[in-house]
């Protein structure tokens, strides 16, 4: 090989670079000049987690079957620059020094708060699990897909193994006190444990199966006229009416159809929500929509010059799902919003809804029943469906549970908390996009959110006391205002308890969402 | 700023690190080895440019108003990354050592040679003009969209002016010996020179315009039947099937919609193109599907090894353009293609087409008349298009041409070269997207695909001698084979002479392409 010692011949050149970029750093910093450095990373970690994003969305919705495994390739080298970045020597010798020092605005210390919690994180896992995470998402996803398709879960059963696998592996090398569970669920909403969740759930679960059983025992309200025919297209032009009523941006977002739907962030003025349809039940597309629109105001609605930074987005995924929640249950189905909308709804299908009535229209929105599918489920019944995956997550972490056998022990518990099993895996324990995504630890959040919710709404009913009036006209921006003031804004410069503390004056308390139910629905139910 | 010294204490572990990579270049290495380096580096900067495929491809057919300037961020950062990777100094070691070697394959003497050439080129341009470049490039296609959309070319030209001040800027750096046109059409059409473009131009235009004078001596043909009602659905199913017929994977592809059509890379089974539908006029979106189709046939045939190399893909514009144009034209406006599908035609719109029969309608889509837009005119005319382009692109280098003068230059010409003057700008100089892509120096490539193509189409004639009775047929299969046989799987290994002479025996030649359009239209005219 007699060329092979060419290289070296380079060599000065690209050493002298990098000692210059390593003599960079010795310099005495300003906090300024150290702030302004980290900034810089921030946008670059940030425009590529928007960029994953993109190609995430562009996964759900348009992606050929043949470019799957590509797709996941792409994900992994992106995934792998990211993880580069947030766990990069100059990163870490930024966040380090810039703790110690006296920071001007919150912003800032929530930047440097955020980095290094992140860089913590981050630092513990090894690039090599985060590349092969992203690459087995990347073939679980569409896997999933398919067996929820066919109802085959024995397709899906291998990679939930390697999921569950995956995920105790980066709970040990996180690490955590109680529970493997607790450095999972810290991802999405930092600073809750396991044991707290099992607390406030257990509460629930009592409160909840009081009030479902007071219910069981009035007669049942009617919702047949929600399963007539509402033909798609229809269905998206009221959607989209609807979604811009509250005030979705159509200059800041889309609107496109997945099998799951959820919301994604592309970059600051690009929030997209996807829906899926049915032409025989008009809650899915409609609530769907609405709950999706929740999330995206929150997006559209935070501080513009937070925009491609660590400080965009939710500060939790509780916070998140407040937001969801609130658009979806605490309005559209409260009878203001049903005295505005269902004239609407009564022209765009008259065959279907002309003979119903506000007020049943109200109570058939509203009906508390068993429901197979969690998206799906009234606001009593939901927590039941969180309770069932919390508890199954748990077991599977803890090893008591294997991946093949979840459909027995979704099937079991589910005929325990809901008094029905579901007829097939589809309907059971395929359902939900969350554990195919990697998402262990993820669905607490959703409970939280109606907690958080519930806490928001009794303060906003104080500063908008003609709330209802308002509903009743359509107009929404009074209420939307109120929530960009008081969460949406400030992005993730506070953190989900400090925000709760900041608008409600409380800590979470899951009093509130329990007594908001059972004022609601003794309402509907005349107990 | 007591605590500005800090990041020097954590320097020792980052020195360590940066002095071990550079120690492992300094190891000689086998020819193996190094190869295994450059084909590492080689993924990830083609899997960054499938990345930025996807991005682009979204902004054209999906990006919210908002979403615009962001995106332009987004680009510009993986557009710098890419740049970083192709002229980083270990590349740049890797293709200085390898080129010296004895190399075992086509393969990897090509991989070479080609980062080789990308190296040379993109060390030659500052990251900072290429992430401007990109910046620009993102703002100017929308403004674009919008001025043509408002027929408004003042809203365009301060953009132009910036892209040809660009255009300058790049060739200048680059270098070049004649021209500076020639440093840019050396990017789309690798070893050609713009006196070579200039000599044959002259050639064809006589020959055209000598075929022209023929054509109008003679009565003209009908075609009024392809201005008729086709409804959109029915167009975008027919498009469908004739696509699919020709050989399109629909498993490793997709169609949109976007102003301008075009088709893109986004992994190596994930191929997209795009159209446009105009109810009243019948070509525009099948031979613009056809048309796209020819591309992405080439680009879903290249040998699946190559996939995410910098060896997938057409090996230069020219040869691209030969496949578009080589189905759009040779086959999809030929008579045995006309009798295969006249029946289908007639049956998706029967109101529109049932009265005409094959012999006229092949006339109808050979008319040989003067356009105002590019992209739909004829076989005969379609090469003035490029001559006009060519030599405003020429002016525009030279500062001979402002930018704000382009639209009266354009129109002056225009009129000299086709006898007709453009009703406004829309149908002008707006018409086309390649300037707001920062494309200056790309338009020849679509003349010299014509001539490409003629001279492959002589050798596939001899090879597949029965092509007419298999296309009268719809059995596309054996065109196709011959297609992905001798052009398509060989990617960009091999240069696009040393392909024409591989396949055609012959350098590049205008004959093939004059004698094709006297011998068709001498029979469609009559002549």
């Amino acid at each position: 090989m007699s060329n092979s010692a060419k290289p070296a011949r380079q060599l000065p050149g690209c050493f002298f670079l990098l000692l210059a970029s390593c003599c960079q750093i010795m310099v005495p910093q300003s906090t300024d000049s150290l702030l302004h450095e980290l900034r810089q990373i921030d946008h670059k970690i940030h425009r590529l987690s928007d960029i994953r994003a993109t190609l995430e969305w562009d996964q759900e919705t348009n992606l050929p079957s043949g470019g799957v495994d590509e797709r996941s390739e792409q994900l992994a080298l992106l995934g792998g620059m990211i993880h580069d970045l947030q766990t990069s020597p100059l990163l870490g010798t930024l966040v380090t020094s810039l703790a110690e020092m006296t920071l001007p605005t919150d912003e800032d210390r929530a930047m440097v708060r955020l980095h290094r919690r992140e860089y913590d994180r981050a630092s513990k896992l090894p690039k090599e699990l985060v590349e092969r995470q992203a690459r087995l998402v990347g073939q679980s996803q569409p896997l999933w897909a398919q067996a929820r398709k066919e109802n085959n879960f024995a397709k899906f059963a291998p990679y939930l193994a390697q999921l569950v696998d995956l995920a105790r592996e980066k709970a040990e090398l996180i690490g955590y006190i109680d529970h493997p569970y607790d450095a999972l669920l810290d991802e999405y909403e930092p600073g809750t444990t396991s044991a707290e969740v099992k607390a406030v759930f257990d509460g629930l679960e009592a409160g909840v199966a009081d009030l479902v059983r007071k219910i069981a025992a009035r007669p049942q309200v009617r919702n047949d006229f929600l399963t007539r025919n509402f033909p798609r297209d229809v269905q998206e032009r009221v959607g989209r009416q609807v979604a811009g009523d509250l005030g979705f941006d159509w200059s800041a977002g889309r609107l496109d159809v997945t099998t799951h739907p959820f919301c994604t962030t592309l970059g600051p003025r690009d929030v997209r929500i996807t829906t899926r349809y049915d032409e025989s039940f008009f809650n899915m597309a409609l609530y769907g929509i609405i709950h999706e629109t929740g999330h995206a105001l929150y997006e559209q609605g935070v501080d513009a010059k937070l925009g491609s930074t660590i400080l965009a987005g939710g500060t939790s995924l509780g916070i998140h799902e407040s937001q969801s929640r609130f658009w979806e249950n605490f309005i559209g189905r409260s009878k203001p919003f049903v005295d505005r909308y269902l004239p609407v709804f009564q022209k765009a299908y008259p065959q279907s809804l002309g003979d119903v009535d506000a007020t049943a229209f109200y109570r058939g929105v509203n009906k508390v029943e068993p429901s197979f599918i969690r998206v799906e489920a009234d606001e009593v019944t939901y927590s039941l469906h969180i309770i069932l995956r919390f508890r199954l997550e748990m077991a599977l972490l803890e090893g008591s549970l294997k991946a093949e056998d979840v459909p027995q022990a979704w099937n079991a518990l589910f005929t325990k908390l809901f008094g029905v099993t579901p007829p097939d895996d589809a309907q059971g324990c395929l359902q939900d996009v969350h554990w195919a995504m990697g998402g262990l630890g993820y669905f607490p959040t959703y409970t939280l959110g109606n907690l958080y919710a519930a806490q928001f709404f009794l303060v906003l009913k104080k500063d908008v006391p003609n709330w209802e009036t308002l509903v009743r006209q359509g107009d929404f921006a009074p209420l939307l205002a109120w929530m960009r003031t008081n969460l949406h804004r400030h992005g993730r410069i506070y953190t989900a308890g400090e925000l709760c503390k900041r608008v409600t004056g409380r800590s979470l308390d899951p009093q509130p969402f329990l007594e908001y139910l059972n004022t609601k629905y003794g309402a509907v139910y005349g107990l």
